[in-house]
């Protein structure tokens, strides 16, 4: 998908929400156990109660890698389900050598046919210039992510600032606007202004909101650019909405109130 | 498997060699492609001919992830197929926000029963955490990797030193000897002898000999400590050793070449 489509997309819909099919097994609700696939059923309910709210959907790898094999046959068939009108996210956080790199990016964009995968920068420049080569596909790049953990490299200071800084400086002579997003978690909020300043028109993948606690107001207010720029993330807060009969609807209607947010935040920018 | 039993592996065997089974599918010889699985049963043919001279295996998910979830079923058969008497390394450079992360580990150790994965150390301790916490089990971290992009952010100064050392010194205290090694790249021969001067006692899992260049000779000189200290992988030089009919047996005869070399060094040390 080109950056002038998603953006076409999130004018439409008057949304810039990505919802996170980080589907637990154990967490599926029990009216769904007697299907051949019950993740791929959930899966397939929460898509179908969302997809008019929201423009992107990411699916993270590890939910489903540890079933293994039959996980990976899950994420494909959920890939393979996700309508062609959204930007479909495998947040895989990959990086290798070079030659290692371009297998991962034929995994994830010819095999699965994903618009975009997540990738880790501390192996440089060429771990990451395979994902980028692919015409009309993406890279999400980790700049600074939601966990507390962020204070142990990418907060330290380097090279005149901080370390994840250098990353979004360098990073952003690798790819465009137009192939390259970054990974800006939503509980470092404070930093989103420094963050707009280094990469103004880019694109963040925002995780963290809703049960990580990040607020979608605060955010928004700081980091919505002309374009929107923005991929806001909510995973648990959305998809685990009910247990019951109702979990999908439920999840729509989550996913609802937060488009619904959205589209006064947009009117503003 | 504990560090005492590898390092008695590694005694017996006068081998401190890991093997990469970093398979293409479109390498595999010719006479293989019309077994059910071809990419297994020359795994299986390399493991045979080799582990009289390895002390380990190592899997890159790169190599299996391309083919979607029936390169997972070949990872899941090659994985299951490395005897217990070696060392299962994942090199799958995982890591995510702890929850995340965690099943990741569950996914390398409890689905697919590798000793140890390789993880990303960008996004911090709670990242990792839950790699470290499995008992019996490793954590393989990224600290000087062998490719040319470690000098974009690995090789930059920090904190009085270089980010990769910062690395190794906050991560060494957050698991020890028995559950935490460091990838470091044999390409990177210079800095050797820094890097076992903060991390004398931890083992290091080095990749970038052979193929990518790097000098065994060199690299054990610096580098072996009184209980060996090292995996040195090579992967492309040993499994593509031939083509033909006797692809396994000249894998077996360069794993054998390494393993007669590091056996010299061995009894200097």
């Amino acid at each position: 998908m080109t950056r002038a489509t998603l953006i076409e997309q999130i004018r439409l819909k008057k949304s810039y929400l990505c919802v996170g099919l980080d589907t637990d097994p154990q967490k599926v609700p029990s009216l769904l156990k007697n299907y051949p696939d019950p993740v791929f059923e959930f899966n397939k309910r929460i898509i179908d109660a969302t997809r008019a709210h929201c423009v992107a959907y990411k699916i993270n790898t590890a939910f489903y890698e540890v079933s293994g094999a039959t996980g990976w046959e899950t994420l494909q068939k959920t890939a393979g389900y996700i309508p062609s009108t959204h930007f479909k996210i495998a947040d895989a956080k990959r990086g290798d050598i070079g030659n290692t790199s371009a297998l991962y990016a034929r995994a994830f964009f010819e095999t699965l046919s994903f618009d975009a995968v997540t990738v880790a920068p501390y192996m440089g420049e060429d771990s990451v210039r395979p994902f980028l080569e692919y015409e009309g596909k993406w890279t999400i790049l980790l700049g600074l992510t939601s966990n507390e953990g962020a204070s142990d490299f990418e907060l330290q200071p380097h090279a005149g600032g901080m370390l994840y800084e250098s990353v979004l400086r360098k990073a952003s002579r690798w790819g465009t606007t137009e192939n390259l997003m970054f990974v800006i978690g939503a509980t470092q909020v404070d930093w989103f202004t420094r963050v707009r300043a280094i990469t103004p028109d880019h694109f963040y993948l925002v995780p963290g909101v809703g049960a990580q606690g990040g607020s979608l107001k605060e955010i928004s207010e700081k980091a919505l650019n002309k374009d929107a720029g923005l991929l806001v993330n909510a995973s648990r807060a959305i998809i685990y909405a009910g247990s019951g009969e109702d979990f999908a609807e439920k999840a729509g209607a989550v996913a609802k109130s937060y488009a619904d947010e959205m589209g006064n935040f947009l009117l503003n920018c």
